[in-house]
């Protein structure tokens, strides 16, 4: 120790030394043990301090002035969100990294049937990142804002630095109409559970870039494998909410809204959790979307249901309405009952760690 | 190439590799070159959308149903914005990354005339970080907006995720009373110049914690020259943007507003170039600010008035008056002229790049 009372610049950086007790580095914690130790450690907002929504659904909501501004923030990380360079030899574009930074944004303020205002963009990366990736990224940005069909969401401000690795930030704003917000904590029994958008796609996708020989390029695959094959690697790449469906939900009288980003099971149970309701997802309701995942799954030799129950980042929505009520675009998969917060797949839990045990 | 079209994976990383022309890699150009390049190609806002304020002043204002919301993200990345352990052996608490992260941010909001309500928290850190230090850094976090004066201002959401060093990115919001927002390019011939907030004392602090021997601690030294050591290294590690005094310089009717978070020379030329003004800085107004640096400069060898007119991160405001109309609290530090947009110091050009030529 130094006069000044601070550890000798031999002693390892905290933050970066792995020495000392394992268990006392957030790499032995969860993401959501480590929020439950951070989070009431913040400055948080009483209901009657006008703020409607905090922590803990897809976005917040705060009251500014007269208006009700959905805000959410998300970050893309290299090598831990997606591979510069993935197994099966496909490079991650700029274009790609910028266009999911959006997507995943947007998919939270859709999950609060939101609609897109604006976004912050702030991207850090190595001095060695070529130029031409980083505006490919921008055009990435861009082409999801308008493939998104978030029409008048423009980028407000962002900042750009130095890291290790590429590190993209993305703060997306939105606005709410007198429909929204739709939390996901009202679920009730008898409501019908339903999704819209994609179900297993960018699991099957994310199958197929860790694969370590590319699939679809053996002699005897067909053109339309080939084509399914690159639809998926897309989904995973280039993921498609359908923007808007948040606000029809809200407008058909959701009681429950969110979106599915850790796959339906592990969301499906969120949303069980927060309601403080059983949901029972019906996976005979489900075939046509594995059936659709059939011939990749046939290439890997995997199972597409699973991909259906236990894939993420589809950034579709997963809804609860009162019976009989399902709009049209979304398909009715479960349903809500009494009983504690759980979630069933036809009848049987589920877990959604160990889940390789589950018998599909 | 494999018949997907994609490289093999020998191919070096995109974002990752040194390879190829030095010249074609980000690290060739300055922050506001890259920036010149990245922004046009993202989808910004004609006013006439809604958008009072984009790109390039402190924060943008977002038009959101009948609100007008300041929004701004900043970054700080550990090994670039600041050191896990520094030269002189201090170590970087969680608590200092939390708290200047919040400052820095909240500054942006103070340069708008804008009032904080609220903040998104996206931290990424590496496996080995000891949860200690996150909930350090929490309640660094917390104690910013306390300190600052930030009541009121809540955090509303967040994400944590890996990462090979931390990279901490704060959203802030605000909300604009009838004064603001004050712009950097308002500033018009015959305005006086000033400051408001300190000058100068986190470059100090930087010099010292940069020093390979603590300073403050040979024989001889005195304790109140101790004292100051440890107020400007925290001025450094926990800066203190003066809260509130963006609103009461735009009831003034300041011309124009921004924070220094670069030094005088670097945002004052910016100020300039924004309104289309020369600006001239008296540097004998600045000789109480390097005064109380002296000291401080005395053990190290360095020029006080050098660090306040080219140190950063003190996140005090610098704003432009009309005449006679500086307001309590605000030090007048210099003028404003017709003639070519450009920064003097005691009407001689002031080379922000070159700086070491500056004769002090």
């Amino acid at each position: 120790m130094t006069s000044s009372g601070a550890p000798a610049p031999s002693d390892p950086p905290p933050g970066l030394g792995d020495q000392g007790d394992p268990a006392t580095r957030v790499g032995a914690l969860s993401e959501a043990q480590l929020l439950a130790a951070f989070l009431p450690r913040l400055p948080q907002a009483a209901p009657e301090h006008g703020h409607d929504v905090g922590n803990g659904d897809d976005a917040a909501v705060l009251r500014i002035g007269d208006e009700r501004v959905v805000v959410t923030v998300d970050t893309l990380v290299q090598d831990l969100d997606y591979r510069a360079v993935w197994p099966n030899g496909r490079v991650t574009l700029g274009h790609d990294v910028g266009f999911k930074g959006v997507a995943q944004n947007l998919s939270d303020l859709n999950a609060m049937a939101a609609h897109p205002v604006g976004l912050l963009v702030s991207l850090a990366m190595p001095p060695g990142t070529p130029v031409d990736w980083v505006l490919s990224l921008a055009d990435g940005i861009a082409d999801a804002v308008r493939a998104l069909g978030a029409q008048g969401c423009t980028v407000a401000g962002g900042d750009l630095s130095g890291a290790r690795e590429v590190v993209l930030t993305i703060t997306a704003l939105g606005r709410l109409d007198e429909a929204g917000p739709v939390l996901r904590s009202g679920a009730r029994p008898g409501d019908e559970i339903a999704v819209t958008g994609r179900v297993g796609e960018a699991a099957a996708g994310l199958a197929l870039l860790d694969a370590a020989v590319p699939a679809g390029t053996a002699q005897g695959t067909t053109g339309r494998e080939r084509a399914l094959v690159e639809e998926l690697v897309l989904a995973q790449l280039r993921p498609r909410p359908p923007l808007g469906a948040g606000a029809v939900a809200a407008r058909a009288g959701a009681h429950a809204l969110m979106d599915v980003s850790d796959g339906l099971v592990r969301d499906g149970e969120r949303l069980a959790r927060a309601s403080g309701v059983r949901v029972d997802l019906d996976t005979a309701r489900l075939a046509p979307f594995a059936d659709r995942l059939a011939p990749a799954a046939a290439l890997l030799g995997a199972d597409p249901l699973r991909w259906c129950l236990t894939g993420g980042e589809d950034f579709g929505l997963l809804a609860a309405f009162p019976p009989g009520t399902v709009p049209p675009g979304f398909t009715a998969i479960g349903s809500v009952a009494d009983g504690p917060a759980e979630l069933l797949v036809d009848g049987r839990p589920s877990p959604t760690t160990g889940w390789d045990h589950f018998a599909a």
